[in-house]
């Protein structure tokens, strides 16, 4: 998508220099827009641990350009390839984009004996990995397409209003993103939305950077605090709610950012359409318990005890602490919400409900 | 309730000029503690508009001093009396405690022809006023003790986890609050309590006053995210939510903080008791359907894109704006929560359901 007017990916390889791969440093947007090089696997582990990068499926993708780089390593062995692999997958806990990022490009290296010599085989996996999934997105992107039409048909013409909440934009995929997909879509198919966008504590990344990439494609938005979305729904101001996922296990249960579930609970309440946009690496076909089963990582509580922004007499970026200092934080990530409140889940194959024989009809191959 | 050790009220005549009423300016807390003198109606308008206070039973007090202001002005007829009363009315929309407090002191003065005359009068029932709703706050602390000790001994001796929404505390009260007055009796009775604090955005009184006024007290607390309250819920680790409100209906629907209705959904879905603590003042007893009666404050947009703070090296309070410079903003300042989720009232005559029949069992002259 656009910065700019220019196109971005999130992730690519230096068009010179292909040992070198770049990323935005997405911690800095909207404020200011740097690119960062990546030339080691430590280098891609603190894009993923700081966030320089985030969103599970853009952090998939730097998990596999992370393997890449160690093959790049002086005398890359199969011991350290291993061991990049199990640095990477420690990085963040919750989204299984990682592991299986991360996985696939290992995969193709585990049979050599001397990776470090493969190197172009794992770019090339790398790239495959990261062009699949910006061409998944676009197909969510479609399939999402048809749901915001049938409202808008429904509504006889009147904008559709869709909430979404934190960050599952294209600066969290490769490109396009997976809950902003159905909205490129519709806006390029000259059909009329406004987007809700949750501001998204403690990092927000809604208020940051779905709402600075929404105005940079020109889509109608408007920034609400994370409180705000039940009282729109009561009052029939959300039309449909389409979030990403970090996590969703083969039973439809969905890990996403703290406070996702408090948003289906209000559209259930409200008989809203709450959907789920994912590319299928976000499927952990290993687990049916999400409730108990997904691990909820707890992030630095500086994180909510502090807020960064531009002063605005100066233009200079402040982080002020907006907290009495005596008193403690805590800063889950992720919540849970349970299958029963997903209408369904809007997929690169089309869309299903949000149980396990939905999404196997979809996916039969996992059965 | 204390800072730094000393006891204060939220509002109270000058001790030696009782011309002069003094508020704790709470735009500037927990960063700055200052005192503020109101002494006329505009300024007891502006201190109500501009948020210097806020919170329903302290907006109602306010309200009240305010007509006391209002016959120390020079020549007070009838006529300007009820202009003043009109004029603090409108200050602000959905607190329904402001026009019981200013109409309290009004009735009293209706009856002469010359309310200049009548200050004294007035000053006195502005203060039986204050003094009844701190007496009516203890009274909720009782009550709502019992609560806490029977799920105290339910948890075998554990502490009990409450989690409260925004400041409904002693700052938004004449003193001890209204959902932070069981907290406070608990403490006081020796029983082992931990309190959640929703950072409450946009204005974020529960990270700026509720956890202010709890570590002033000593009371274990842990500031959170609006957003992570039904993880807490779904993991067992709030057994009991208590917020205030602004306005409930005779039938039990409650106006309180925007995101109110989100933590009710999630205590519902996990069988958490829900109660709202209020004294009888926030009763609406004209009104019978929350969501399409009681009128929704609209607030500037730049409490949600601007953030204050303070900054670290510099020890300044700084405000920065964290959202793009051209993304609109919404800014609704409650929402209603439906009777159906509200497990009781807290009230200071004691604890009922949240139902028409259980309110008037309380109240039965309202019949």
């Amino acid at each position: 998508m656009r910065i700019k007017g220019t196109h971005y990916r999130t992730i690519w390889p230096h068009s010179k220099h292909p040992e070198i791969i770049q990323i935005i440093d997405q911690r800095l947007l909207p404020f200011e827009f740097k690119i960062v090089d990546l030339t080691t696997v430590q280098d891609a582990c603190r894009a993923i641990k700081d966030m320089y990068v985030r969103g599970a499926p853009l952090i998939g993708a730097t998990g596999a350009y992370g393997m890449y780089l160690a093959t790049l390593e002086h005398n890359a062995s199969h011991e350290s390839v291993l061991r990049a692999a199990t640095l990477l997958k420690s990085t963040r806990p919750t989204a299984v984009n990682l592991a299986w990022g991360v996985d696939r490009i290992l995969n193709k290296l585990l049979p050599f004996a001397n990776p470090g010599g493969h190197s172009q085989l794992a770019l090339k996996e790398a790239n495959l990995l990261a062009d699949e999934e910006v061409e998944f997105s676009k197909e969510i992107g479609q399939h999402g397409l048809k749901l915001i039409q049938s409202i808008h048909a429904y509504k006889k013409g009147a904008p559709v209003n869709i909430l979404t909440h934190c960050n599952a934009g294209w600066l969290a995929c490769v490109d396009h993103g997976t809950a902003t997909a159905p909205i490129y879509s519709a806006a390029a198919a000259g059909v009329p939305i406004h987007v809700w966008v949750d501001e998204t504590r403690p990092r927000n990344q809604g208020a940051r950077l779905t709402a600075f990439e929404l105005a940079e494609e020109n889509v109608a938005h408007t920034v609400i605090p994370d409180n705000t979305g039940g009282h729109l729904m009561q009052h029939g101001l959300v039309d449909i709610v389409i979030v990403g996922t970090d996590r969703t296990t083969r039973t439809g249960d969905v890990a996403n950012k703290i406070g996702t579930y408090l948003k289906a609970l209000a559209a259930f309440d409200n008989d809203i359409p709450f959907y789920v946009a994912l590319t299928s690496s976000a499927f952990d076909w290993t687990m049916r318990d999400g409730l108990n089963e997904i691990p909820i990582e707890q992030r630095d509580p500086t994180e909510v005890s502090h807020m960064e922004g531009v002063h605005e007499e100066t233009g200079n970026i402040h982080k002020v602490r907006i907290i009495p200092d005596k008193s403690p934080v805590a800063n889950y990530g992720f919540d849970v919400t349970p299958a029963r409140l997903v209408r369904g889940f809007i997929t690169e194959r089309g869309v299903c409900d949000a149980t396990e024989s939905g999404i196997l009809r979809l996916f039969p191959e996992r059965a």
